[in-house]
């Protein structure tokens, strides 16, 4: 993957790939094998692994805590489960694979005959060797998922069920870590970490809202930055409705999800469609990543949809690798540790930081010689015959910058209007600053 | 044709489709025999043979009434007309098609040799069976129309023309229906009707005008409707002119031609080319007519042309199915009772009782719950494990409609967004209001 | 080509198309084997010829000006220049072409060997047989330009470089000139007259606009017109810097170049990118250019950069034929008497003809009877059955006229919406003024 037209890569951080990579991946490989669910203590054991990266805030909110127009669920925890057959084999096992467990299935432990038990079982045809993901949150229910082979090889015959869960008045459990900035706008990066054995979605997402938060820890910063982690839905619900009083600072944010497969990059716009974050995550994707995806807000997908409920209507979008549903590995045991790649981790990962690093440093200057262009040459800023040479994609951005430089253009804007990458732009507008030929547009600082 | 996707179709209505498409076209039928012009008996007759239907209103402007810059003309009436030949033989004649009569001719008779005759009759050379339409309302002439295989079988001689046709003081006559509705906005919908034995144009929007206006009198209605028959342009700008206190009542209209031929459907959007109308029909159209058209406003075409003038500027398009002109039919004894289908009239029926649908139902919502996602599980609206489906379709309606129902957006405009059809908009609204999850915007309760 | 369509031709001018096309393409003949720079005696040479045409003022600004960021340089001019080989002969010699020498090359008289001299020789390798065009302006040097097939077969041995060129205080010269019109509003035509021998660029700029400005000094004028002959950048800079006062008045304006060459025209936007100059020259390309082509505003390009800058943005885009940069022509001696044509520069004329006419002709109307269509017939404005045919493009265009005259709209917006040419809107609105149904619209009287 060519990153080298992205304002930022792991090189010019002064990171290395393979070993952010590896770092990264390795979360997701030692959060694998966690039965996580809404609630219960596969949330909170994954929340301590993350803690030993960054310092992240652990939150519970009681079971029974009105939330909008939701309630925070009974903790549901589970120790074991299996199906033996009339012999006593085991024929479906927990301790092999989490996604074997309709997740907050109620205990049960109880015989009965195959077309009974068959009831309770879920498979895939179309996929004979992958065990689907499978959840009954609200609904009142047991059941076992396995694969389709599993099911068509069980011969009739008398069958021993056995869940080991519990549901209790528990919490609901989330993390959060907020970076302070210069200012108390700020950004939001909200990751779901309620599934189980699934590493796209959403260890990936995970992974990567971690090791962003421990690098913008070591940064400047303008915006202030907020990171959570919690279950889908009804943890981002719960988190609107236990922050309400927050969201007010928040300029632009994110939902991330799905960013380790090897598919190409997908952005939904936030409900607003144009806000800023609307703009400057196409402008990235168009000048990184050759192929990718843009689409429209839609009122189904990941937590934007609470984020962007007409009540908060928040400028948050969602920039995934593929998207929720429409790859095959969705929601199943293929979405396994083979699925994500290092590489795309690390794509995603500059992708993400190559979008924060256009809203710090989206200013507004104005062209201190704005009638006629300004003498270049007499400044070192003009090929000049004989002389080092300005790229002309280097010079043209400096026109460009000089000539959109009247207070009414952004950085942003000025990158869109020439068609050149942010970061080219940025950097042309470095240049004029410090040869005087720009300052920042008084009715505009940044604060 | 399919019209399951119609917000409205005749079953939906109570209307049996064979029966409604048989009565229109029997309508049609019981009119087309008869000579009509834009004065005289004619139209008389025939908005008589209306009134069997529905209570219309006739109206009378005597000639020589300055209309704006016109003047409605002195009244023309036609009993017998032929031409013979040397052996006294007729060779065309009035009593076998009324289109024979150049319309509006000049009484005459007189014999002259075929020379001279030949200056006034007119033929179509590339459709050599057929005879035109011609008129000469404002130019004082008289003439006679034939099949060209006729004229150019005239052998030379002297031929005998007899018109028995009068011009006297008299009037213009046009019908109208009012049906008040809840509020004193009105629909307008009007027809021409002063063509002589032409079905597509426009006995057909005079049936559907009429079967429309007897359907709507037995329902509730937000909307006053306005229903007028009157001659082409001389009529409509009669009507303005003696109506003009009545315009600023008109939110929405259509003029209705053509609605009988086994073209596709083509609206002509309105002058103002944003109209409410201009959104609505191109939405029901797109969602229920796989091959239509969409064209904007020229100042040429149907009476939208007196509407649309300037002084004027109504929100009123054109619906049809072939555009005036476009079809070889038009204007010719070609546009005769084979050419009009019932199945084609009850299809454009059904189209533009869904275009009212909309207008009726166009409301504006508040979701009563804005912040987050309400819990559709718990209120039986979401799909469930073995409960009763909501279809995916459905289900999508139901969360564009949450998620836009924030009193700026209507359901016509929550349609538009979510690519769903109104009618799955207005369906996943009625069941949310019943939820108690949306409430009438109160700022905009429909009157 | 074919201008029938065009709004002006030669012939509805009265001019002949064949003797114009000459006396552009002789004026060039003369001006061509002068060597101008951006100082000197060439210009006011070159400008003394164009006074035999039109009245043009000559201004001298002195050489040490400060002309915003910039500095008005000192005057440069040449005498003689050669290269001559160890046995005396010439080999490079600046009587045969003055794009010889790096047009403001120091004066020097030397003899080096070639590896020394070579530093200093410029050549086209992809076009032996070519001499380039360059220059040094600021960055102090002297050179050679010539054939790389001459280059390649010069022996080693020692040359002599003479070159006798001065710098001295002096002045920067530009040729203005001002034509009043009935208002103060203002059309500015501004083209470079810098280059030396080179025909298309500018030399055909150069020519177009002074039978522009023969041309408009004949005609009653709605605008002011005012005609600048100067250098390109430093030129342009100059006349704004000592003409600031004046662009308030200018409210249209186009940059002139390259009209001479057989490609297609081209329009490149002002920095507004919707001012009336860059909406009217698209429709005069639309409606007589069958190719061509319409670029946005970039920085860069002719002296549309500077009107251009953020401190003046002007309403002022550039027409030319091929766009600078981008035939092999461009800045080679092949930019010579064959490359332009008369004919291109005929069609080139009659294009901004065209332009001006539109702007001249812009008025707004009222139609005197808005409400209906008023009665065309009995004016004899429509085609009537054995009258005087009206064409229905005319008839159309009336219609247009009419139901568009609302105040609103100028007969240019007229002419976009109804896809019609600008002269057959403007002939439309002719006649039916001169009937009496339209009249000038009193909000916006012109001037």
């Amino acid at each position: 993957m060519d990153t080298a037209s992205l304002g930022l890569d792991t090189a010019s951080l002064g990171l290395d790939a393979a070993s952010l990579g590896s770092a990264m991946y390795d979360l997701i490989t030692e959060l694998y094998p966690i039965c996580r669910s809404i609630t219960g203590d596969g949330v909170r054991k994954s929340l301590k692994i993350l803690q030993q990266h960054i310092p992240l805030e652990i939150h519970e909110v009681p079971s029974g805590t009105p939330v909008f127009d939701w309630t925070v669920p009974k903790e549901w925890n589970i120790r074991d489960a299996y199906i033996k057959d009339a012999t006593g084999k085991k024929v479906v096992d927990f301790q092999e694979s989490n996604l074997h467990v309709l997740n907050y299935s109620l205990p049960i432990h109880k015989k009965m005959p195959l077309s009974e038990l068959k009831e309770h079982l879920f498979s895939m045809p179309d996929r004979p060797d992958w065990i689907p993901y499978r959840t009954s949150y609200y609904n009142e229910n047991w059941g076992f998922c396995l694969t389709d082979n599993t099911l068509k090889s069980l011969p009739d015959g008398e069958y021993e069920a056995y869940i080991d869960s519990s549901f209790k008045d528990g919490s609901l459990t989330y993390g959060e870590l907020f970076l302070p900035g210069q200012t108390t706008d700020e950004i939001l990066l909200f990751c779901h970490d309620c599934h189980p054995s699934l590493c796209n979605d959403n260890l990936s997402g995970v992974s990567l809202v971690t090791f962003l938060a421990k690098h913008l820890s070591q940064q400047s910063r303008r915006y202030s930055y907020r990171f959570v982690f919690a279950p889908a839905t009804i943890g981002a619900i719960t988190w609107l409705s236990c922050n309400e009083h927050k969201v007010a600072n928040i300029k632009h944010g994110l939902t991330v999800a799905n960013v380790g497969d090897p598919g190409h990059l997908t952005y939904k716009k936030s409900r607003r469609g144009n806000a800023d974050i609307d703009r400057v995550v196409p402008h990235i994707l168009k000048h990184s990543a050759p192929n990718h995806e843009i689409i429209d807000f839609s009122p189904y997908g990941y937590d934007e949809r609470q984020f962007c409920s007409p009540g908060f209507n928040l400028p948050i979008g969602s920039l995934t690798r593929s998207q929720f549903g429409t790859f095959p590995e969705y929601h199943t045991s293929a979405d396994n540790l083979d699925f994500v790649q290092p590489s795309s981790l690390v794509n995603s990962f500059e992708t993400y930081l190559s979008v924060i690093d256009v809203l710090e440093h989206n200013h507004t200057y104005l062209n201190t010689n704005p009638k006629c262009e300004p003498q270049l040459g007499k400044r070192g800023l003009y090929s000049v015959y004989g002389g080092k040479q300005t790229a002309p994609e280097d010079r043209m951005a400096m026109l460009w910058v000089l000539n959109l430089s009247d207070g009414e253009h952004t950085l942003f804007d000025i990158a869109e209007q020439a068609n050149l990458s942010f970061a080219i732009i940025k950097n042309a507008a470095f240049r004029l600053a410090n040869s005087g030929l720009l300052k920042v547009c008084p009715s505009v600082v940044p604060q």
